[in-house]
């Protein structure tokens, strides 16, 4: 399956243009191959900057249970100078426990030998099924190919060897033109289940030749993860496997001064790729038709947030979005579930349509209405009392594809 | 479909004895007729209590957007002494606005009218789709009939009445041997879908024939719910339209003093038909094939809530228990998410076998788990660490039935 075409939700900025030539940006390589942990196809991929100065910033899940490859990057690695990254797919690594751990280190440490960089400039990323021991050796033994496949073309088999129920790879590139110079930002994500709040990517690995200072690198990556797939669900579930890095190799000769307009522009287009890769993760959840954007106004941040989660994550107006079915009353449900109390009015709208006025049903056009949520996307306005906050959610529908993937896909 | 035969979670006490004559406690009678708010069908119930001294007790859903007929009750209803109960399904009355509170209001008057009995006697409850205006008219005009209807052996078609999307119809009944003399409880419910935490029925309606005093009865329904509406989700979603209602003729002429050996029999018993229904519900969750148990103990009150209803509600463990996949890893997942924070150890036992233990895979018959989780009931055992707390929540698997009735049951 190819990747869809754009939303309607990107961000389009001008001084962005996206880059097809395939190539990394200056200082990364990068390769895929099949390490044997999947039956087939690829599942060890590999990034790699060749400029020693690379600087890194890192996020991860914040799950209380979390895969080995996470516990040892937040143990072992230093996360504003990663030079290396080693995923995999096939199987998480995660309550693996102490024998998990060790295979983690091991595949880090063959990394780091080689690819001649430090142990602790390599950081390790596994996805796939949770509880089962991963044999370490295979990845091993795979890693001397894909140091030997590694090349400036590689993103592409490096997003196809992270896909797990993925049905398409999920890749951004674009050249950024700043006041100093162009800079190039590529990035490879994957994730189609168990995607959710606190932090939801799966893996999401970024790669630009500007140079940065850790800490500005650091500061956009927060700001950016928070903007994009911190606001998207596909289940509602926080893996224990999240992790999104970026890495800066500096190769271009553009330097990035804090709070100048350089970074200002490469923040946002930054942001923009992000947010395109956190909405082809939802187009791309498991077994989804449609996608759905809910936008929540009014009382408090803390509140918006509640109900914007409670309509993206509720079985029922999936399921609805699923069937294109315009029934708005399980969106008021959902609000007024989150948000126990005293009466509560709200207002909501579809497409623009007002349906509903201090909770009740207002007068609008069925057929027109009908027709609108068919499309790919749908957009869902919820205004509470008050004023003061405003979010989004973008989530994906619950639809028959769900259901088979995750009844079959097994342990 | 037939209601399914017992439960291995249902409690049996050796001075309660099912009920099979069909009749409904002294003093209560009761029918179902065709209204035309469905398209065929049963769709309007009515419960009377013959006897003016009539207690009785409510709870109503958590939400801050209700239904018309749960706002009536709230205002307009003289809920320590509810002689009559008029249910409709097809139309839930909820988001309908001041017209939709008429409606109800009009149906409360004329139930009232055609009984003889005072207006603020009588309890209105709905349930079907959200945001459609009701036509009071047509059950105004069904009520007539249903009064004339009547009869002991009436709950049955009672039961069918106030069926949305349930598979079978719900209800119990037991004769129950108290130290001052026999009593009977019946009760009637409806829920298959909108199942969940802050209180879960949808509606639920008990009579008996003992003499309760008002407070008494809202003491034992408040438990008595706590223990089992309260401990079922299908899909986390709460209703817009929760009712319980507890009603108590005294026909019987058994009197059951506050904090006396009959009041604890009687509680036994109301506490293990209540426990009975709410798993019924569970059992008829849409599309669903096995129930599960989640047991979390350890920490906090607060936590062991959090963590097992995060396993309850989560779509990956109820896709899981309808594949009869022993995916324990989804279990892992959901406690960790639920609980973030530093690394947090923890075991799990799925059918009594240790499968992981400090948050690793631990050794066990992998042939043995995957029989045990393909029967009707599966349960889950989490510990978390510390000690002090323990709850459950029987929950629902997530099926393909699932996604069809919700895709399609439309507006």
């Amino acid at each position: 399956m190819n990747p869809p075409g754009p939303s309607r939700w990107s961000i389009v900025h001008p001084h962005v243009t996206p880059a097809t030539d395939g190539l990394l940006p200056g200082g990364f390589l990068a390769s895929g191959v099949h390490a044997g942990i999947k039956p087939e196809g690829l599942d060890l991929g590999l990034i790699v900057s060749t400029e020693p100065e690379t600087t890194s910033a890192a996020r991860f899940t914040a799950s209380s249970i979390v895969a080995a490859p996470v516990e040892l990057c937040r143990r072992r690695t230093r996360l504003d100078a990663i030079r290396t990254i080693v995923a995999n797919s096939g199987n998480a690594n995660a309550a693996t426990g102490n024998l998990g751990f060790e295979q983690a280190a091991k595949v880090q440490g063959a990394a780091g030998l080689v690819g001649g960089v430090r142990e602790d400039q390599v950081a390790v990323a596994s996805t796939g099924v949770i509880g089962v021991q991963l044999d370490g050796q295979k990845l091993i033994r795979g890693l001397t190919r894909a140091n030997d496949e590694l090349r400036r073309d590689g993103g592409g088999d490096f997003a196809t060897a992270i896909r797990t129920t993925d049905a398409f790879p999920k890749q951004a590139a674009a050249d950024v033109a700043l006041p100093s110079g162009t800079v190039r930002i590529t990035a490879q994500a994957k994730g189609a289940g168990m995607i959710q709040p606190g932090f939801a990517t799966m893996l999401c690995f970024v790669q630009t030749d500007a140079a940065l200072q850790a800490a500005t690198a650091d500061l956009l990556l927060g700001v950016c993860v928070k903007r994009s797939f911190e606001r998207i669900s596909v289940d509602g579930q926080l893996s224990t496997n999240d992790t999104v890095i970026l890495q800066a190799s500096g190769a271009s000769g553009v330097a990035i001064a804090p709070e100048s307009e350089d970074e200002l522009r490469f923040g946002e287009a930054l942001d923009a790729m992000l947010r395109d890769l956190a909405l082809l993760i939802v187009r791309d959840g498991e077994g989804a038709a449609r996608v759905g954007r809910i936008v929540v106004r009014g009382r408090d941040a803390e509140e918006v947030e509640r109900a914007a989660r409670a309509v993206a994550n509720s079985p029922l107006v999936k399921t609805a979005l699923h069937g294109g079915d315009p029934n708005w009353g399980r969106i008021a449900q959902a609000v007024g579930a989150a948000l126990p109390g005293p009466p509560l009015p709200i207002d909501i709208a579809i497409e623009g349509m007002p349906v509903c006025r201090a909770s009740a049903a207002g007068r609008f056009d069925l057929a027109e209405l009908e027709r609108a949520v068919q499309r790919d996307e749908v957009e869902y306005e919820v205004t509470l009392p008050g004023e003061g906050a405003e979010t989004e959610v973008f989530f994906s529908d619950l639809g028959h594809g769900y259901v088979t993937i995750n009844a079959e896909y097994t342990t």
